[in-house]
């Protein structure tokens, strides 16, 4: 079997936690299996590079940045490799440009083209375990590039897809994948099995077990995911395209208070005005989620939408720059509110769940302030001092904890 | 022009002095000039990742080790584009894999093989200060390599000549190469010219300043150096293949502490036994510096050599191996001793230097152990703890100091 294997910044974090990981890598690869194994940089170590960065330069080149911070999963590969061969099993790492690893030029945020696989497979032949720096990569100019957030995920599935992995587990610091946040809803449980579609929902929406471009990724490739933890040896949760036991209506309910609300208020009730005001926020690179359009007092619309709480200062921004002072009378901006969603495959079958869970919020005293749904799930916007208490309240309706 | 500089990892060890480098660096860049620019890593940051490696394994890979390693000017060259960048000057960091730097693959001591400028040409010519990282390369099978010791100005000698560059500046924490090391010698004055054959001696016999892999290079494709400080404006000593002022007796006395005398006493006086016994320690890859022979008693003979002091074990037991007890009586290591030197290109055509040297040493109450000459050297092995007189006498003796 070929196993791709991925460990977070947290489990390499320091000499104990590198030699526990060597150590299940070395269990694989006795049992005569071939194993490739994705590294994050060392604990911290990218927050304190970029510190460094900022002192230097509050707004540094895209591309230096990328050149800066690659360093932190190249040590930990190397180390990795000397872990390993302390414990007489010979590994070699390899970075971004001696797999290689083919991207776009967008540094801080590329996208894999193409993965070279000599070389790897010609390591894999020596039966060397073979160490791969996540999150990286080159563009056709050999700049290094970056993946952006989750970017060693990413690495991880690409690499199972390119090698035809037999299975790409994900190492994290979780049991694997929950009906709801653990620390927030005490009566959550670890699921099995999860299809694509729910976790791909559950990811955007903040479960932050998984990366959204990595199941993305594993789905158009048909990579299996495991994700289970790197403390214990639980089984973890493995992703799949089908579920197989009967579908569950609700898989899991997710929170993400990483939420603002933007309302632009009394905009001129004219044609085209919404696509002018997306517009501009697209042009801005900032991802709108939640959009409600209403009608409001003598002829004008108010139009209202969530973005993610760091960039709603700059959308304010933005709009304020393209629309005259003339065209709307004013722009809320609430920062206190969260996002909880229902996420499941068996919702398309089954109507009446979104009713059941603003029932469920209803019944807790929880006030909703925006919904959206989709296929899959149903998501709505609530004060964010209300997360804890709406998380359970859908839980227990939806009995997930059973 | 087109201005190569290098600055070794104390002129870069925070961010005040990575800004002091950038501005240097600039006023030449608007003046019109090319600049490339050769970094080593941050301060003592090589000397950290050494040790978390051997945390985790006492002697690990050498492959890993450069994997490692190589990071500290990666982070050195990617911080300083930044600063340019704060400045507002356009620069662009490039490491081994970018430029390329073709290497043999022998880790933690490769040799230069061949350099690709076209990436270098192409950014200057759109007006960049160009960054590359010294100290490193990589092999034809693209594994990172290091050049050992000393490596990042043999980076900026090699580039100098590769790029055929006007200038090659060497920038480090003196004002140039003295006519003695002046913390020894308060009367040491600053050399302005010397020729590489006096600083090759200098170099291999510890004066610190340049590596003598960079002065070699310099003098095979016949880079002028120059040696100065990062922290002042002083001249510096230029370093070339002539000095034309007329030429010194001595252009300067340095001093080695780093070395050990071993003598193997009541060896067998038998031919061949010399061979062997510089073949064992040549295939421990150990170099012998001093070599002494002189009979000993009832037929035997003693050879005495001095290697440096982290190999001396090493050799002895490397001959405790390789030779039976019954060879020879018994082996003595003397770690206590310091190498004085004095080299001066006038010395070949003016006999009776090496006299005046031994003279001096004489009137100064200290004792010489070992001779050494060449045909610009002249080297005696002394009791360490005479380092600073030994070094004073003879300094004063050939009027250094005028």
């Amino acid at each position: 079997m070929l196993i791709v294997k991925k460990f977070g910044g947290t489990s390499v974090g320091n000499k104990e936690r590198i030699f526990n990981v060597a150590r299940r890598c070395i269990e694989d690869y006795k049992k005569g299996n071939d194993v490739v194994v994705v590294l994050s940089a060392m604990g911290k170590s990218t927050d304190d590079l970029i510190g460094m960065a900022r002192d230097i330069n509050p707004s540094p080149s895209k591309r230096e940045m990328d050149m800066l911070i690659t360093t932190g999963e190249q040590i930990s590969v190397a180390l990795m490799a000397m872990a390993m061969g302390a414990l007489g099993v010979p590994a070699v790492s390899l970075n971004a440009f001696q797999v290689s690893m083919h991207t776009t030029h967008r540094y801080g945020n590329a996208q894999l083209k193409r993965i070279d696989t000599d070389r790897i497979y010609n390591e894999l032949e020596q039966r060397k375990i073979v160490l791969v720096t996540g999150f990286q990569g080159i563009d056709k100019y050999d700049n290094v590039t970056t993946l952006g957030r989750g970017g060693s995920d990413t690495t991880a599935v690409a690499l199972a897809a390119a090698l035809r992995a037999d299975a790409c587990e994900i190492y994290t610091d979780v049991d694997g994948v929950f009906t709801a946040d653990p620390r927030y809803v005490k009566t959550a449980k670890k699921l099995n099995e999860i299809t694509y579609d729910e976790m791909l929902e559950l990811a955007t929406l903040g479960a932050g077990v998984l990366h959204n471009r990595s199941v993305e990724m594993a789905k158009k490739y048909g990579v299996q995911l495991v994700v289970r933890s790197s403390l214990n040896d639980h089984e973890g949760t493995v992703v799949k395209e089908e579920v197989n036991m009967e579908k569950m209506l609700v898989s899991g309910v997710a929170a993400d208070k990483n939420a603002t609300r933007i309302a632009v208020m009394g905009l001129k009730d004219e044609p085209g005005i919404a696509f002018h005001l997306f517009n501009v926020l697209a042009k801005h690179n900032i991802n709108v989620d939640i959009i409600l359009q209403s009608v409001g007092r003598d002829g004008t619309k108010d139009i209202s939408f969530t973005v993610s709480e760091d960039v709603a200062d700059e959308a304010v921004v933005a709009i304020q720059k393209s629309f005259p002072k003339s065209e709307y009378k004013k722009i809320d901006e609430e920062k206190d509110v969260a996002k909880i969603s229902i996420v499941g495959a068996g919702m398309m079958t089954h109507p009446g769940v979104a009713a059941s869970m603003f029932e469920a919020l209803y019944d807790a005293g929880v006030n909703i302030k925006m919904i959206s749904t989709s296929e899959i799930r149903v998501t709505v916007l609530v004060d964010e001092k209300y997360t804890e208490k709406a998380l359970n309240a859908v839980h227990e309706r939806f009995s997930l904890d059973e």
